[in-house]
């Protein structure tokens, strides 16, 4: 793990000066002082990052990370594991919500397969693939571990290395989505690990699975906790309970705080990838923002642990990075407000009386 | 009030089949079924309202109606009157914050000037500036009547006829903006006379006024209401207590309606008038999305009363249509989201187990 180890030796906190800085320039803007609430925040944080008063939302990339899931073979999913590479194709042909939301919100859309079981037909055009498959999925978690140390390693370094893409590229606003059947219930163990919650509380009907479903999953969770052992390390939790493409999301994440990009968080699935990567380093949150409230139990879990509001509550459960998308715009306008207003002087608007 | 009576004969409720037509197509959609929330039910509203399974949500409109207010003297804001006329320069030379958002979100600005007191100094060009001053503010609600029967229609044509430009241009998504120092003041004595509330639990601190003030505030809306005893009849609880802006803003929302435009709302202010359009006819709702929640208390007393979750909650408090830029993008995805996804027929994605 010396590169992942590197990374995190280089991720800085954001300076608090920029934020103090910023908040004072958005005092002197005409409206009343801290009259555009939330979005006052996200500016002094976007101002911070970049460390400019002028802090830019665009290029937006979106990258989805697609694996397959061992434990789907318990029965703990709505659809069956061939759906994952059908997905991506569907990804790659522009038919998937996401290819929908990520040109209403102006972000490019990258699909990186790091573990996905079946052939997946790349005829699309739609959005940009990279092959990085470390193995055909993960191992059955109620058996033993997802994976083996060195799938881990290249799993977080394919994610990592989407992040340097897109900060090559020259992205500002990155947000990371995922694909994979079966992957809430890795999330819920992740999640229960992490938080050291009970896997009942962290697991959720994920694409929509019945009570009797749901409770088996619950049990199935619980067993990969017992079997694994996976204590709260966070790279031990990530090989032994977790999925490719959710170290690989830990390591585009980190990736991305490294190279200074604003990140938008999405559902339950990248949101165990945030708590990960936010126990390996907690300067991280420094650049993440939660993009939304997911009605599957364990986000708010998630959201609660790691202290973060989310910027909407739109009740969608569709992972994919749909929610990280329609949060963007929100972003880009905080960037906008910042970079565009005048102040009172500049406008001649007399101030309080 | 012929035209008005015209214009609320035109207004049709959208039709329940088209939202059902909707609702099943979304459902076969390469997602678990309303796996997206709430962007579902306003993709199936867009469809209804422009009777489409492909709608539009470009271009968009953000028209500013600004008017002064004589119950200003009663020291209920933090600001001068004379701020009205120069947030109009402001917003014509492109320097206040709706000017960034709108910009961020792809809408163009229109601002109306429909009773500002002081002169507006035209020498921007980064919004359209329409001139029909009705009168030089208000006459002071503590004291009488805020306007004529006269100013009153003059007021509300002067917003048709805002509605009826957009809609001549192509505009479907539509939103006004309110600017007018004193109008949270009119705007709660709006809401207590037509949800019967309490004085003070629909006042708040506006553009940021201490305890004495809002006190002050709070009693200054009690009077009016004793004086005026406006009872709850739409137009009269708007001719005497309302402000221009806000009988404009009703005048544009109604308008919208009958044109078959998407509106989407904003704060306090503009909600006010929400309250008006929806008396005066409730299938004006079929067509109005609650843009955001404001901190405002009166605000979330004027959902409730129309039954209307928002879409966003950011804690923004500045009016000028902000938020309901800021919910533009939702709106947007939403039909995007409609247009472009593909069938599992289609797209060759294996159905449920």
């Amino acid at each position: 793990m010396t590169a992942l180890h590197a990374t995190l030796a280089q991720i800085r906190p954001v300076h608090p000066a920029w934020v103090e800085r910023a908040a004072q320039r958005l005092d002197r803007f005409t409206k009343p002082p801290r009259s555009l609430g939330r979005l006052e925040w996200i500016a002094a944080r976007l101002c911070a990052i970049q460390e400019t008063l002028a802090p830019a939302a665009s290029p937006r990339r979106i990258v989805i990370f697609a694996a397959d899931h061992g434990v789907a073979s318990e029965g703990v999913s709505a659809y069956p594991s061939i759906v994952t590479a059908q997905m991506v194709a569907n990804f790659l042909r522009g038919g998937a919500a996401i290819n929908a939301l990520a040109e209403a919100v102006g972000a490019g859309v990258e699909v990186v397969d790091v573990g996905v079981a079946h052939h997946v037909e790349c005829s699309g055009t739609r959005a940009a693939f990279v092959a990085r498959r470390v193995a055909p999925g993960t191992r059955n978690i109620a058996r033993g571990p997802a994976m083996t140390a060195a799938e881990l390693e290249a799993a977080l370094q394919a994610g990592e290395d989407a992040a340097h893409a897109a900060a090559d590229a020259g992205v500002r606003l990155f947000a990371c989505g995922d694909m994979g059947i079966g992957n809430t219930t890795a999330a819920s163990a992740v999640t229960a690990a992490i938080t050291r919650s009970p896997a009942a509380r962290v697991t959720g009907p994920g694409t929509g699975i019945d009570a009797d479903a749901l409770a088996r999953k619950a049990l199935v969770i619980t067993q990969a906790l017992r079997v694994n052992q996976p204590g709260r390390d966070p790279l031990a939790v990530l090989r032994s309970v977790g999925g490719l493409e959710i170290a690989a999301i830990v390591g585009a994440y980190l990736g991305a705080a490294r190279r200074r990009m604003t990140i938008v968080g999405d559902g339950f699935v990248t949101t165990a990838a945030a708590l990960i990567a936010a126990e390996l380093c907690p300067s991280f949150l420094d650049y993440w923002f939660a993009g939304h409230q997911s009605p599957e139990p364990g986000h708010l879990v998630q959201l609660e642990y790691l202290r973060q509001a989310p910027l909407l509550d739109l009740d969608l459960r569709l992972g994919e990075a749909t929610g990280a998308a329609l949060a963007m715009p929100i972003i880009a306008a905080a960037a906008a407000m910042m970079r565009g207003m005048a102040t009172f002087e500049e406008a001649g608007v007399a101030a309080r009386t």
